[in-house]
């Protein structure tokens, strides 16, 4: 079994903000290895945030980022369920990474209902093209659009993107894993993204 | 006639932004009377707007305005026609008068064309429902809603507004001043305003 040292707890708390017993356990199950122990207190971490999921998500900040140059600006609500968590570091920092995020990449709604769907049917048509100008047989081509249409969701959606910051976390698992965090609900409630000449 | 003296001249070129030919002239048709010679510069300067009112407008800023505390935030696209004005002092400062000027008076839109249809058949309900209250006759109370219908429009399109910090102005009289201040054609193109919990 590989050796815990205090240095490794240090760094597992910063890197999660997770308690020093909770740091522990998780390094001695995952054998010192550091990647392993944050996944498992990410799933501890989401354990809890299931539990908090139906708590009601009242108060926040509105957040805004403007690009350099003023050229790209955002503006995001993000909810909790106090007042007091509203104002603490972490939780401004979310909104900041969101804020960024989508300033970024872009996305055109939070979930796949934002979405709008004549986009999607625009989609469809150009994979279906694709498909026939490739010669596929037409009975696999409904099965494979289906495929394409789940890959687009995926990709524009913001809650199921890949997080700029770290493209192997979706933006929900960097929700989740700050609900573990902070230990409240919270919500991404809605954004505007406005860039010059769109 | 009033005396112009140069001390005036300085005033009203720092009020409007004009000319010192200009601000002579008017100050002098105004008899001296800088209420009167603001007026007449405004006029002029909507006439230059007028002329300008046609140029495409494809530069310009995204601003935001986050109200203290962090639970009300407002994003703005205004537009302008070259990036050197959209980097001028004068640009950002009515930039940022719009957006307080939206964080405090909720406009639901631009224009008319931006406002749900439904809103407002909601608040002719709600005339009608009052003027049959009151018993007025049926005959008048078309007309008379139609000119509700007319004020409600003036007080929720952001056009039409009286700007917070001089009510005397529409946002629009704003709008043309500042046109006529920089020389540019400037459009508000759209903004969004998230207050927490609405």
């Amino acid at each position: 079994m590989g050796q815990i040292t205090a240095e490794m707890v240090k760094e597992l708390r910063q890197a999660t903000g997770s308690g020093i017993m909770d740091c522990k356990k998780v390094l001695a199950e995952a054998d010192g290895d550091m990647e392993k122990a944050i996944d498992l207190l990410r799933k501890k971490g989401l354990a809890k945030a299931a539990k908090r999921a139906g708590r009601s998500t009242s108060e926040g900040i509105v957040y805004s980022y403007i690009h350099t140059g003023g050229k790209l600006g955002v503006l995001v609500e993000i909810n909790c369920e106090s007042d007091f968590v509203a104002k603490t570091d972490d939780f401004i920092e979310f909104a900041k990474n969101i804020a960024m995020h989508i300033a970024a990449a872009n996305p055109a709604g939070l979930t796949r209902d934002d979405v709008d769907a004549s986009l999607v049917e625009r989609e469809k048509e150009i994979y279906k093209a694709q498909m026939l100008e490739e010669g596929k047989p037409e009975n696999m081509i409904d099965k494979i659009v289906e495929g394409k249409v789940e890959k687009f969701y995926k990709d524009v959606c913001l809650m199921s993107q890949q997080y700029i910051k770290d493209p192997q976390k979706s933006i929900d698992d960097l929700l989740q894993e700050t609900i573990g965090k902070i230990g409240e609900n919270i919500q991404i409630k809605r954004f505007a993204r406005f860039q010059l000449g769109e």
